[in-house]
């Protein structure tokens, strides 16, 4: 079994090579140095490569071509990079420090870390284009699976979750169901979306199809219900951002919602539930099973 | 010929039907009612729908499918509403002001109007993507022309002069070189991409392409030499936003670097280069010359 640790070090070596790089200010046909900086300062930073490890993983235990899961996979990492670049500026959660080290706008000012962003975004998605193109005889399943990875970026997906958590922020709703909704979108529409565009680069049928996205959605409302108990737990040195800080901010968390203990519960619960969806592929899956059983206890 | 109001009125009509609508707060599955009405307030505030109408001028023109057209012609009517919102935002341009309304985060909050830019440019993506899988047998000319709208908007294109324009303004940079490059970029390479994009769907060849992204170009920088003389000669009812503002704001433009005359010049001569461009699609190319013509005097 390949682990997280190895298909982080390849996602970290293609993330490199799909970025932009420029040592002029400005010349024609290239993104600027101050760009490519900014985009790197922040992409480059050292995250887990959650994501793009997962929809590697599924490739691989689906059978499916690896090379062809590399730019999709680097795409969701440049999704992700770029929505914590949005989130952290002022006009959203406000935050200065990141994987422990100052947030982007605090690094390149607030104009070139909304640039820094858009420019990730959109070049999640140039990088999956080209790459399809090499590949004309499988278009089709690489369109599908870049339409997974939109769709779980998009307006009904992360960007729907981000929005109404900036409106919970603000105090202007509340709830348990609008918690569900949040971590559901805000987080765990980008874990689906990791499972999913891998099936469809494989042609999975529907049954693997739900199987995948099953285990991407409980993985998610994991995940995010561990973050925000970790947030009440560890230091700031642990988490490379500031700790207490979502209680301070009044922020609606399942802390705030169900307690720490509650979140701790909802956290084992659906690592239980991923497992379980993921058990189809039975020994194929280790990679997925200790991968939630790692996050599943905060 | 079609003329541009007729095009601009199949563009509007698209656009509200492409665009997610919702009536609750909130709905699994379902854009927000408040991202929903944010994305909607500005892309649907009534601009000239100009690069959308290009592209689907330009399929008519080379005898392509009008249907097939309308998905990426949409596509970068939403990029370049994206990129508006963004440009507005107190962190980059700080305008209250556009097409005659309050501008997106004035109406809505800076972090609702961040997210209502990212959202706009996800859903090109998704929206193109989706309408590519209905018609798999062009899948490669559409992927083809997807990468030409993901290229003029990226890191090399569209962001990169946002980038530049911004190091600009805050003085840090200026000069007849930059100017060209924040031209060609910020404006220049959506025209391209309308223009490329749609020859990429007709499947063109390499001199049409060159005739085609050659009217792009030219047009583009006349655009921004004209655009630039009418905020010195402009009233605020005539443009929509505040006139003047460039000079106020010590913004680094055509009239700023060649004077008026010099940016009436520049949008007389890029324009009759644009017109020349397009010289080898004859009576056919009506639709552009009557275009360029339009623009060309100031």
């Amino acid at each position: 079994m390949t682990d997280l640790k190895t298909y982080a070090a390849r996602v970290e070596a293609a993330l490199d090579r799909l970025l932009p790089e420029t040592h002029a200010a400005f010349q024609a046909g290239q993104a600027p140095r101050l760009l490519s900086a900014a985009m790197r300062y922040s992409l480059l930073a050292g995250g887990k490569r959650l994501r793009p490890s997962m929809l590697l993983a599924a490739v691989d235990m689906l059978g499916g071509d690896a090379d062809m899961a590399m730019a999709p996979a680097c795409a969701l990492e440049m999704i992700h990079t770029y929505s914590l670049i949005h989130d952290d500026l002022p006009g959203m959660d406000d935050d200065d420090l990141r994987r422990g080290r100052p947030t982007c706008h605090v690094a390149f000012g607030e104009g070139q870390a909304i640039l820094a962003g858009d420019g990730l975004l959109t070049h999640a998605f140039e990088v999956m284009l080209r790459q399809a193109l090499v590949r004309p005889a499988a278009l089709n399943r690489q369109v599908a699976a870049m339409l997974e990875i939109a769709r779980g970026a998009g307006v009904a997906g992360m960007v729907a979750g981000q929005c109404l958590d900036l409106q919970a922020d603000r105090g202007e709703m509340a709830g348990e169901d609008l918690l569900q909704y949040i971590h559901r979108h805000k987080t765990g529409c980008l874990f689906v979306a990791a499972m999913a565009a891998a099936g469809r680069l494989c042609g999975a049928d529907d049954a693997d199809m739900a199987a995948l996205t099953g285990y991407g959605r409980h993985f998610g409302l994991m995940f995010q219900a561990a973050d925000d108990a970790m947030d009440v737990t560890l230091t700031a040195e642990q988490m490379g951002k500031h700790p207490g800080k979502d209680a301070a901010d009044g922020k609606l968390t399942a802390v705030s919602v169900w307690g720490l203990r509650g979140a701790r519960d909802a956290a084992a619960r659906h690592g239980a539930a991923a497992i379980d969806a993921i058990a189809r592929f039975g020994d194929r899956a280790a990679f997925f099973v200790e991968l939630a059983g790692r996050h599943q206890a905060v």
